[in-house]
């Protein structure tokens, strides 16, 4: 099951009074499970309350919202995932910030983020199994909308801080094409790689406010069938656990049963560079970044895979440029005439709590300015969800949303059996 | 001739002592001649004095540094060209001014901006001619080291705003590759189109601060003559003016006779999109930005100019941006066998006082995201400066700064004529 329609599904709510019953569900959600979930580092529930006992105006009026830890807002401080000793961003709203307001969103609180998009996890569980990580960096973000306490949360992307964990907590993941949500207030890692990312329990539920930001209106997307979708078959060097190969499997036979033409692809693109090249432009443009001084304090193990970044030449980075752009040409010519590659959002569900999980699924799309989405693919047996992420053409984001949102509706998945999380209970999706 | 060496020339100044003579001179000059030349909104002559009096370490110790007023200060407000009553920018350094600081740069003050880059000059007059503009949106920032005020200046660039005042003020600009010095702090108009700029006497000296913000060390490059350049031939739609074009076969001509190969090639590009397709990037993703309400009041014309953009479909962005990427590629492989590009700056000496100048020649290239450079080209016989741009494969920044430093040292320039400038009667480069 995705997050129950009780707690989520703010498309649906489309009276004021609607979103204010979807809102107090959430808050009593929040109350209940917070605890165990973790998701918010500072929150004012009094204040959330207040503010949605009365009409909001705006596309957003009503809906409550959760912040990554990293985007900077007035009223609550802004720690980057650091320890509370550590210096805090502006108490400004971050642009992001501002345009949610005006558009009537209600601020919840700052979601857990875990420092600098480093994989050591912070203390928020996955809503599912409290054993294992949400993911990361964007954890409290994906945690938070899995759980229900909010219709949407905010989060980033600079490798696959937003694909990845809504992945791992069976919820849907937007990264939107580069340079489309505007970045300023939002603590930076990486020039050419930093996004915004949005969470929400449905493809229409996350295009909403992403539209809402971007175009004259907030848009309830329709669901769209592909008529095209490439499948990626990865080689076996990239790790796919936990049925992802076989669901894949499953997943484009049944599309063709839908009348779908899918064509399975091998990676067009080198290995090594699929794997490597976002880490060596993030590596590069972060080094800059964040081992400037008076700026965050960061944990000696990121300091120390920088720091060597430091010395490196301009002309390494310069090549490693000349192939991103080489790839975005090469990627574009291969989606021009299909609806969205598909291939695994994760190398498998969420692992135990050592560690946030790998982004190999997510940091080449990062690097290449795409649209990404992530819907549930499956749950396993062992009660965590599989994600399936869906990349399109750079700035065809609506068009990405449309063909998910599709997914999402035509082939719900269902949580098998029981699991250590309250969702267990819950009905089904309906 | 460029800014007399007496007032510049920083890489030169190798010792502690030379560069707080350079300084010390730099701030006679700007004693005597800021009334006429407007080039700062806000400045702190004594604090300059007094830091520059102790010895600074670091590569940029004893450099005085001029900052466009879009860019965040803790001890100047930020106005970003507006006036006094706007609301002000944040009070904090941005990224590119605390890394200065720590290099050793005193901040002498914030220079003039035209607002939002639209062409409405503000005070600054040009050095060369106090009836022209110095160009436009760095107006201050190119005027400040024309006029021998500071050695180095950062402005912005979205459109043109460097490489153009640098031309009409017959000093080298610097627009980086596209992610190369970090905006954070900057007042953003367009999420994919804002580069920082740097000005300073020559391409050797606007490297040198430039390389120290993102290398391991601030660089003092020698002069490389190129092997092979492409002299672009522009279409007749493009106006050149004030015997640009024949200046440039002068060149070409020249060049051939130092045994390097200049190819003259015709525009690559579509016409319409080497004139439009910025505007069309930036209007889009600017309307975003500078409409949300509660930031910056714009000037009436801008906000008209930028709200039809807030209707237009993402589709007709996504398909800029595919054009982008397109372009892109090819203008790396033009540019692979040649060490740059070469075209005007500018389509002319700077207009009179009414505008800013016409950006034509540079947006097609800050849409591409390539390093572009200007040095003075000529003077023409009313004393007026004509830049030379060199523009470069992404990422070749430095390979870049070298090809202009071989012009700049290899074909000097001078001032023909008397003029109304107070540079007319300084000696001529030595």
């Amino acid at each position: 099951m995705q997050v129950d329609a009780e707690v989520s599904d703010f498309c649906a709510a489309a009276t004021p009074q609607a979103r204010a019953l979807l809102a107090e569900r959430q808050l009593a959600r929040l109350e209940a499970d917070e605890a165990r979930v973790r998701a918010f580092v500072a929150l004012d529930v009094d204040a959330a309350r207040r503010q949605i006992a009365l009409p909001q105006a705006g596309p957003l009026g009503g809906a409550l919202v959760g912040l990554k830890d990293i985007i900077a807002t007035a009223d609550f401080p802004t720690r980057y995932g650091a320890s509370e000793t550590a210096p805090v961003g502006p108490r400004t709203d971050a642009w992001c910030v501002g345009e949610m307001r005006r558009l009537g969103a209600t601020i919840l609180g700052k979601t857990v983020c875990t420092q600098f998009a480093y994989p050591v996890p912070g203390p928020t569980t996955n809503p599912h199994d409290a054993t294992r990580t949400p993911g990361g960096s964007s954890s409290g973000s994906a945690a938070a909308v899995a759980a229900g306490f909010v219709s949407f949360a905010l989060g980033t992307q600079t490798a696959g801080s937003t694909i990845r964990p809504a992945a791992y907590c069976g919820i849907t993941g937007f990264k939107p094409s580069f340079g489309l949500l505007h970045m300023e207030g939002v603590e930076a890692i990486s020039t050419t790689l930093d996004h915004l990312g949005l969470f929400a329990r449905s493809p229409r539920d996350v295009w909403y406010p992403a539209s809402a930001l971007t175009l004259p209106q907030g848009e309830v997307v329709a669901p769209l069938a592909p008529r095209r979708v490439l499948v990626l078959r990865l080689p076996p060097e990239l790790p796919q656990r936990d049925g992802y190969r076989e669901r894949l499997q499953e997943l484009a036979g049944w599309l063709r049963g839908e009348g779908v033409v899918a064509e399975t692809i091998d990676l067009p693109f080198p290995l090594g560079d699929f794997r490597g090249l976002q880490q060596e432009l993030c590596y590069w443009e972060a080094a800059r970044i964040l081992l400037a001084p008076d700026r965050m304090q960061l944990v000696p193990e990121l300091r120390q895979l920088l720091r060597p970044y430091l010395e490196k030449d301009i002309a390494e980075y310069a090549e490693a440029r000349r192939r991103r752009q080489r790839y975005q040409l090469e990627f574009d010519a291969l989606v021009r005439h299909a609806d969205a590659l598909i291939m695994p959002a994760a190398t498998g569900v969420a692992p135990a709590f050592a560690n946030t999980g790998d982004a190999v699924m997510n940091r080449f799309w990062t690097a290449l300015h795409v649209p990404a989405i992530t819907v549930p693919l499956c749950w396993t047996s062992a009660g965590l969800p599989l994600g399936l992420q869906l990349v399109g053409r750079i700035g065809a984001d609506r068009a990405l949303a449309q063909s998910a949102q599709w997914f999402y509706e035509r082939r719900p998945v269902r949580k098998a059996s029981a699991s250590a999380g309250r969702s267990a209970a819950s009905p089904a999706r309906v």
